[in-house]
Formats: C-alpha cells, structure tokens, sequence
C-alpha cells in the first residue's frame, strides 16, 4: 500500500519551523512525513499525536519531568501523573484486541516522555493483570476490573535480596493449613525478602507472589505464584504480617518506587494461588496437568516472554530520543574547518558519522524487528488462549522464546553503548543534565539487567540452536521453525564449505553478500560451539562445567550473531515491493549499513574460519562501509525527524527541532533556579576563612 | 629493595575481618600486604592513611558524600569541605617538591571519597594556580599565597558556549586601552559566554580567562591568558560588567559549581595578562619571544598535559573502587550451582571472571604507567622552570604529549567500559545507588571529555607518529625519543616482515610474543595510516579532508594500539629483578592477561596484516586467556584488597570489607529516610480515586 500526504492535516504531520536545520533537511533524498505514514500508518501515528498532545496541554505534565526532585516528590508526581492516565483511558479493550502494537506505542509514548510513569503503569496495568490472566483461572478474574478502575494497585513479586536470576533458588514459601484453607506465605529470613519489586515500594496494594508450594506432609511441589494482599487499599498502611518498605535511591527510573516485603506467616486463602498450572484441593492434596514439574515451572514463567520483547522495545525508544538529540547537534554544532575562519557541522566528520549513524540504521531495523516479534508473540498468546496443544503452536514458543532471550540483550546493549556514544559525541553539553542524555542511559540501563541477566539469557537462544543441532545429528529431524529463523541451518555443511566472493569494490556493496557471510558466520559458530562443548565434556567436565566454560567467546558469540542475522535478515526482506519507489534508496542503505557494521564487528571469526582470502575481505568492507557513512550523512536529519517525538516529549535544549541549538541551551540554563543568585552560603566564603593547617594531623 | 613487613603496625596495614570473603582470602597465591608495601612504599602508605583517617573521623565528612542531596545543599556541603581540607593542610609545599606523587595522592583520596570534592579541591589549588604560575611572571606570584589560604578561589576558562575543542575559534576579546593601561574583556554575545567552567557557578572570585588579545590600531595576536576578578570577595556578589552563573545539573559531580559568565567590557589592569609568552608595553606595542603565533599558542596550552594525566590516574581510582566493589560482590553472591542445592559464588564463573579480570589486570598496568608518565611530566616542568632549551627537552615534551593524549582517552574509556560491566556484573544490585556505581560512571564520564574529547586527542598522538615516520622517509632520521617509547619503530621493515611465531598451546604464554605481536601490530597500522593519508590526498582531497577521512579504522586505531602496547611494555618492565620472588607469579599474570587481552581486541588487524596462519592465533590465544583467569580467580580478592580504600570511603554496602554482603545491604536500605512509612500522599490513592476515561480525548 502506497501512502499518499495529500489530504493529511497541518495537525498531524506539522512542518518543521524553519533554521538551521535548514539546509541538511533540503538535503534529503526522501520526504520524512511519506517515510513516517509507510513505517507507523496513519491509525497508529494519530494514536501517538493524541497521546502527546493530551500531555502536552495538561498542566500536571508540564513541569520537569522530576529526575531532580526529592525523591518523594518525584514518586508523587508520577503516581498522579499514571492516575492522570487512567482518567485519560487512551485505550479501550476492543482497540488493544484490534491493534494489539497499541499497547506498546502507549507505553512507548509515555516512555519517551518519562520512564518512570511508564514503568509503573506498565508493571500495574499489563505486568500484575497479564500475571493474574495468564497464571490463574476464572476465580481470579474479579480482579481485572480492579485493577483498571485503580481500585487496587499490583505488582510482581519474584526475585529476592539473595536470588535474581537464579528463580528456582528461592526461598518465601507457602504451606497449605487445611484446617482453614489457607496458605501460609512466610520469608524465613531477610535474605528470601521480595525485592526490587516495582510498584512495591509505597504504592502497591497487592502483589503476585511466587513461593515454594508444601502440602501437608511436607511436600515441596516447587515454585507457585499467590496473589497477596499487601497493604489496605483505604489506608494504604501493610497488612499484619508484611514488613513491605522502598529499597531506596536507584540510578535512574526514581518517580518508580521500588521496593521489599518481608512476610510473617502472612495467611491468604486458598483461592488465591494462581491455580492455572497446579492447584491444591480443600483437603490439602496437590493436582496438576503437567507431569513433569520442570515443565509446569517453564510454563508458569512463560509470561515473561512478553516482558522481554516489551523491553526491545523499550530501550530502541531510547536510541530514538538519544539520536534525536545528538545528529540535530550534530547537524548544527560547528567546530573546526578547512580554515579558521570557515567552520562545519561535525556531522561531516567522517569520525562523527561513523560513531552515529550505524545506530541510526540499528534503530530502524531494530525497531522493525521487535514490532513484528511482537505480532508473532500476539499470535502465540492467542494460541495459549485457544488452547492449542499443536506442534507448531509448542514449537513456536521455543522459537520466540529463543529471539526474545537473545533480541533483548542485543537490543539493550546497543541501546547502552549507543547513548553512551551519543552522549560523548555531544561533548561537554551532552554532560549537561538538562540535555537528557544522562537520564536516557540511566533509565535504560535495567534493561540490560531485568527479565533476565543479558549474559544468563543469551544462553537460552545458544541452547535452543545447539538442540536444534543434536535432534540433528542424532535424529535427523531437520532444521526448521515456525517463524523460519533457524531454516538455513539446514544447509550448514554447505554453507560451511562455501568460499566466500568478495564483491568488487565500486560505490555499493550488495546487503545479500553481508546476508550471506552472516549465515556462514552463524553456522561456523553453531560448529564451533558444539566442537568446544563435546571438547569440554571429553576433558570429563560435567554438563553444568562444560556448558560454563563455552559461553565466553563461543555460546555466547553464537547467540548474538544468530540475532544480528535474523534481525538484519528481516529488515531486508521487507525492503521490497511494499516499500514506495521514493523510500526504497534509503531504505535499502540503513539496512546495508546495519548488517555491514554488525558483520564488521566479527571480522576475527570471518578470517578465523573462512578460507577466504583475507585482504579480500576488509578493503572493499571498510570502503562500502565509508561509502554508506558518506550517502546516508544527508539523510540523517530527517531520519531522526521521523523518529522524533515534539520537543515537549523529547525536552532536550540541544534536540529541538528548530535547531537553535544555543539559544535553546542558552533560555534552559538561564530558566534554572538561582541560576544569577549568589549561594545562600555566601558567608562561609567571605567571612569564615580556613585557618590553614589549624587541624594538621601529625603524619 | 624488598619489602619486608615485619615491625608494620596494625594501624598502617589492619587486618580484613573475618567473613564470606575469607575462603578466598585464603586462596590467594601472595600476601596483600606485602604487594600494597612493595607498589606504594611506607611513606605514600602512611600519607594516604592520614588523610582517610582525618576524614573518618570528621563529622563533616561522616554523612552521605552528597548526591541525593538538592544542588544547593551538596554544593555548599563540598565547599564546606573543601575550606576544611584547607585546614588539615595534609601537604606542604616542601613535601610536594620532595614526593610530587603526593600532589596526585591527595587528589586520589579526595576523589575516592569524593569527586566533586577533589575536583573543587584540584581546580582551585592546582588548575588555577599553575596556570598563573605556568603562564604569568613574576608580577603574578602575589597571586599564589592568596590562593592558598583561600583569600580568593579560581577557576580556569577556557570553553565557550560555542567552542569547545576548538579553542582557536574563542570568542572572547580583550582589547588594550593604552590611555589607561587595561584591557577590556568582552563577549561579543552569548554564543562567546564562558561555560562549564568549574567553580564558576557560585564560588570563583578570579577566573584565568582565555581571550583574543587586540592592540591598538586592531591587530589580533590571538588568544591569551588574563586574571580576571568576576566576583567581590568580601560579598561574592559579581563585579560590575560581568554576568556570571551556574551551568546547572549535570551527570554527576554535582558538588561542584560549573558556570558560565559574559563579559560586557570589564576593564582590567595591564599587568594581569598572564604574560610568560606574550606581552604588551604600556604604550599598547604587542612583544613575544616567539616568532610564530603558533608556537606560542602551542606554549600557552602546554599546561594542560598536566590535566591530561591526571585525569589518567583520576579514572583508574574510578575503575579500583568499582572493581573492589564487584569483585568482593561476584566472591560472596552465590547463584545456580552443579546441583539446585549447592550454589557457588559467581566469581566461579568463567563468564564473570572473563567480564572483570581483564579490567582487574588494566587497572594494575594503567596505574603504574600513569604513574611514571606523571614523574617524566615533572622532570620535563623542572627543563621548563630551568629555561631548559635542548633539543632533548622539546622532544620530550613532544613524546609527553603524544603519550598523554593518547593514554587520557585509553584510561578514560577503558574506566568507562569497566564501570559499566561492573554494573552490569553486580545484576540489580549494581542499580541501586547505595553501591555506588552509578556515581562512579557519572563522576568518571567527563574524563572522557575535558581536557580535550577523546577521539580529537588521538589525532595528537597519531600526528606524532606519522610524523615521525615523515621525518624518517624523508631526511633519514631515526625513531627515537626521551622515553625510548618509539624506538622500536626504527627496525619497522624488518618487524612488518617478521613471521609471527606462535607459542606452543601450553598452560603458559610467554608475554614476550605477545609484545611481540603488539610491535609489528603498531607498525602495521603507522604503514597503512600512511597509505590511507596518501590515497586520500591521491585523490585529490585537501590536507584537511585527507586527515578527516583517515581517522576511522586508521589514525584512530594506531594511537590506540600504540598506547596500549607502550602502557603493556612498561608494566611488563618493571616486573624484573626489582619485584621479590613472592610477587613475580601475581604480577606477571596480571601484565600477560592485560596484554593478551588487549591485544586480542586486534585480532582481525593481526589476520589482515599478517602472514601467520590464522588459526595457529587464535586458539592458542584464547586458551591462553582462559588459563589466565581461571588462575587469577583465587588471587581476585585478594588484588582488590591492595586497591581498597577503607570501607568508610568505599562506601558500598556490597563491596564491604567484610564480605557480609546481604546484612550490609539489608543495613544500609534499613538506614534511608521513610523506607517503611506510608507515603504522605497517600489519600491521592485511597480517597480520591480517578474516574476512568473522564477525561477521554478525541481520536
């Protein structure tokens, strides 16, 4: 479908104002406003703008965002700001069954204004709700309406001070009294207390609970979830039995409060153990579908899937806004040139170009891929929903659960390291809080950290490739999967003795030719990987020492390529004919860059196992590389103009659209609190002087 | 000399206490005191410890360092302080001649307290009053004793709102009046203003302002240095004509003031132009004893390589605490384990310990070399204070230069990177602000910054080598220098020729090949820097230009390779007959892991480049890594204990002495305000509930 601007509103796709900025947009060589209807629709697009201008016009958001209030303040601001949108309801049931990548874009949208509010809506409204839909049954439905009228405020309470990622360890646990139908939740020491609970902190009237099951007679049946009623929502002051408190300052998302609960033999009735994949009857005696207990756990985590593939999504949304804010720097901050007298953007260094627009064209295929994850994962979802017990539906599970464990460290560690970069590549105002890109790294940095380690989990997606391998080997089934990521694989030992054709060196680098490498790379990998895990094993390693020591520099490696590659892979393939005549250009080279800078990074492999000619390689790679650098440098502005939120979102003086860049930093610094004002500690300067060495210490 | 410890009191070098952290303690393969002895000497020990005492035992210094405290409040906390040091006087100037390590010493102990501290500290005492040392004249020294007994406070500026690297761009003039013998300071607008400047914001009574100095008849003789009063002493308030304020919230260091100010025609007395290397008479005639401008400008800014490795050190105290602080956390952190009962401290792991052991091994090298760059740098100020004009003094201050403008971005990145895996390595708990290193990567990220961004210095450095390289085509002269740091490059032909021959796949790896490999690995890149120079300018591309598009895969690379491979030979050096026999074993480890490790980041230049066989590197080398960190484990803790400051100035509950992981933890949540009490907003949840979708707006 080919979009068309005509007829579209001034109020939906608003030039520009005009400035310095200028130049570079003439420069162009698509229109930003075509590429931004084809990439969201108009739907999607008019959804956003509402959000935003809901924002915008409300006074209670209208202030700073609150990183640098006092921490109680900033916790109240942003618990009345998530009430605010409750009362502005921006999406009605029927519209998230409709358009299921609603849900993100509203997180999203509220995101890019503040994490925090985010967060905390996001872990109350979808996190606890989705928990209760999922894990329970129709006992535990009375809840959803609560939830949404605010009437109770949840969270979900897994992890503990003494076990993170490590869920099977832990230690809160839950015996059945049948004599009043109760379960019992107790922590038996400070250790197994919840923590780092979102919401938990001061807010939060219930939490899902996971604690280790007993029945009568001792037995353990392993890890269950239990809603709990942990403060009185009319006082909200602890129930009897739970010492719940805030764990204090974090590095970013402070308006979030997160927190810890201690439970004393805290008694909840049996109803609420969310039963949906193990129940205990009145008397006492424990019932599941599942027979093998290590699959009713896996099942009973499942819905964390959403949370990892929320999170890709979550940390692309930074890059966005951090790009934003550093290439309109870039584009209009001067310094240095040919002469003294004659300065340029430092956008046209080639050494600025190369630091920044590779995550320019991460972004956009990243950003690609987790949308159609998403809508592979709503797919599932609807499965689970249907009961649907088919291979493909089991199989599809191990797939996304595979892309979600390795597309969330790969998309949080981009996201780190690019902001990181963004922030240096603006100098010395980029070290400037009101220029955000501090608070941009500090809130994405738990994304690295939650819903799973990104070390401990890229070892799900290596496992599920090096499985794949052995059902291979020994049983011949072959490689293949729903979504068809792992489908190459089939033709490894081909690929494998494949000889690498370098392409010639002219202006362009065909992306197949990268796509092609990246699959001979993933299978040398996936060979390299089993070799050092048969290696270890042969050395009588045990299965848990074996599969330790191959994570460095192979398992891990293997996960990580096989990601770049699918993500890559599909951003090419839809790059086709759906793609408007006058976007494809573009198009085409943020995806070449993309796969080119991504491969580069494994030039030691290449040359390692390939027997292709070494020197052959690098040049012609290294020039298309420049090359692209050099063509898409006119197209960053307007790139990142698709990307951009309205200035109010993205609230960074450097960033603005008009590009004024220091006349914007010049009004914020001078609107700051007593910015002219002499210290109010004036004196301790002027009339209490030091007497120096009056307290030497004898050394 | 060998140590021994023998007759050390407990007061200088106490026992750890007993704890979680003993097991490893007792594992390691050399005692702690002996390597703090034989790295610091008794002296440097004892100097370090008095100044950690004073401030433990100071209430001034007993609460939080100050960074969830409103601006105004921390700011005024850290001059507190600061005028407190002032007091302690723990360095008098005949010590500093003596032992001009103890000018970095104090510093470092301040920063490790806190950075805002001594940054506040350093500025003022070292920044402002060698620049009017270095810069001005006799006439100028009425300034020093001022500055030491805080009758006036300093700052440095140099920056503009609009220029920052390019210093040559500054914007701020200073015309001479000769009916009045002053110049008069002005800032043609806004865009001119200084900015960043530290302890502008609220506390300099007299800056050292960079401007273009004009003498009558409006010839420009560029930028110089004046003593400029922007604030009354006795009130602080600004004097008349100029507009000075406070920057505002930045990153981290927030103690500190950055400010800006704009000078509307402040007329000063002829005498305060800091006049060492350029002066005007009374009558308004304009003399030098330098013939080119450049040269001149060059001398005038030739006291920021003092800044430049200082920073070096500054950021390798970053990376020691936040080591102890997650070495001591992977040591007692236990998670997963070869049974579900039976877990083990992460440090365990190879993954963990490939994340942080190299970082461990850097630190080690980075110190010793910043710290013997930083007794070059005093030799060459005494050639400078001695008038020396040898060809070898300007040569080393050539070299010098070259090697700390290379070495600030080498710490300062690596500090950056390690930090962040730190963080990332102590999972959520690296989060939470308690532990501290959020703070440490926001105090460490201007290293990367100031004093010159980071990817414009290397340029310095690659300069100097293809200079070098130039002047050796060219005329014939030799590679060779003060430091005998390039010296190697004389036998390149013969190095670039060299088969690389790989040691046999032992426990061992002789660090000598990997030096080896490093040397031929720098001469690569000098030749194919060269080559990418000529193409570029083949092309047809100005000298500019050519340099610009050379700096990416090229330039970049070989100021970086050569740092590290000069940084991996002086460590490596020193590790001879001067280091007793019980310490060789820890120390060669840490020298062969920080080698190889560094230099298997160049893997794919090395199969480039090379003629050796691909394959026969890269196992060897790996196995060769993974021997090394699986025999540095059990020394881990013990090396972080030599780094560690007392817990009172580490300050991270997880990095405690003590090991006591969970307890100080669960202490130090306990300890913040509110943590268990209801939030006072609490009827914003109970009583006034949201009417969902009341406010609804128009899709």
């Amino acid at each position: 479908m080919v979009l068309t601007l005509e007829g579209k509103d001034d109020a939906l796709l608003p030039d520009f104002p005009k400035g310095p900025l200028q130049p570079y947009r003439a420069r162009a060589s698509f229109s930003w406003k075509e590429l931004l209807l084809f990439l969201e629709g108009e739907e999607m697009l008019r959804f956003k703008r509402t959000i935003f201008s809901a924002l915008e016009n409300d006074p209670l958001f209208a202030q700073h965002r609150g990183a640098d209030l006092p921490l109680e303040k900033y916790r109240e601001l942003t618990f009345l700001r998530c009430k605010r949108v409750f009362e502005y309801d921006f999406l009605s049931a029927e519209d998230m069954l409709q358009t299921p990548l609603k849900i993100l874009a509203i997180i999203h949208c509220l995101g890019m204004y503040d994490w925090s509010l985010a967060t905390k809506y996001f872990l109350h409204t979808l996190v606890f709700s989705s928990s209760i839909y999922n894990l329970g049954t129709d006992r535990h439905f009375m809840y959803i309406p609560k939830i949404f009228n605010m009437e109770i405020f949840g969270c979900f309470a897994l992890t503990e001070l003494s076990h993170g990622s490590n869920t099977k360890g832990i230690q809160t646990t839950a015996h059945y009294d049948p004599s009043s139908e109760e379960f019992i939740i107790h922590s038996p020491d400070f250790k197994a207390s919840k923590f780092w609970v979102g919401n938990m902190g001061k807010t939060a009237t219930h939490a899902v609970v996971y604690a280790q099951l007993h029945t009568p007679g001792g037995q353990c049946h392993g890890l269950h979830a239990f809603v709990v009623q942990i403060r009185d929502p009319k006082t909200l002051l602890p129930m009897p039995g739970v010492m719940v408190g805030d764990i204090g300052r974090k590095l970013g998302q402070n308006g979030l409060d997160n927190g810890f609960a201690m439970f004393h033999k805290v008694r909840i009735p049996r109803r609420d153990l969310l039963n949906r994949t193990g129940d205990v009857t009145p008397e006492g005696t424990y019932v599941t579908p599942f027979k093998d207990d290590r699959r009713r756990f896996g099942a009973s985590l499942g819905s964390l899937s959403f949370g990892r593939v929320s999170i890709m999504g979550m940390s692309i949304i930074n890059l966005k806004l951090a790009l934003c804010i550093t290439i309109r720097f870039s584009a209009t901050r001067r310094q240095f040139g040919p002469t003294d007298a004659d300065e340029i953007p430092i956008l046209e260094y080639q050494m600025q170009q190369w630091r920044l627009l590779p995550y320019l064209a991460a972004t956009y295929a990243l950003d690609h891929f987790y949308k159609s994850l998403f809508l592979d994962l709503t797919e599932f979802q609807r499965g689970l929903q249907t009961q649907d017990r088919s291979a493909r539906q089991a199989e599809l599970g191990r797939e996304i659960h595979a892309l979600s464990s390795a597309g969330k460290p790969l998309a949080s560690w981009m996201v780190q390291r690019g902001i990181q970069e963004c922030r240096e590549a603006c100098g010395g105002h980029g070290y400037l809080a009101v220029n955000r890109l501090g608070e941009l790294r500090d809130d994405n940095d738990p994304n690295c950290t939650y819903e799973g380690d990104n070390n401990v989990l890229l070892q799900q997606t290596s496992n599920y490739l090096l499985g794949l391998l052995d059902d291979r080997t020994r049983d011949g089934a072959r490689f293949e999967s729903p979504l068809k990521t792992v489908d190459f694989l089939e033709g490894y030992p081909g690929i494998l003795s494949q000889r690498f054709t370098c392409p010639s060196v002219g202006d362009g680098w065909d992306t197949t030719v990268s796509l092609e490498a990246y699959r001979w790379l993933v299978c040398y990998l996936l060979q390299e990987s089993a070799r050092e895990l048969s290696r270890q094993r042969s050395l009588g390693s045990s299965d848990f020492d074996a599969r330790n020591n191959s994570q460095v520099y192979h398992c891990r490696s293997l996960a990580l390529a096989f990601m770049e590659f699918t993500v890559a892979q599909r951003f090419h393939d839809t790059h086709s004919p759906s793609v408007p005549p006058s976007l494809r250009g573009v198009l085409g080279r943020l995806s070449a860059l993309y796969v080119l800078w991504s491969l580069h990074s494994h030039l030691a492999s290449l040359y390692q196992g390939g027997d292709a000619s070494r020197k052959e390689f690098s040049l012609p790679c290294k020039k298309a590389l420049g090359s692209l650098l050099m063509q898409l440098k006119g197209d960053a502005v307007a790139l990142v103009d698709v990307l951009a939120p309205p200035d109010f979102v993205l609230d960074a003086p450097i960033g603005r659209a008009d590009g004024e860049l220091y006349r914007n930093l010049w009004a914020a610094v001078l609107q700051e609190s007593k910015v002219l004002e002499r210290a109010s500690w004036w004196p301790e300067f002027s009339a209490k002087k030091p007497v120096v060495g009056s307290l030497k210490p004898k050394l």
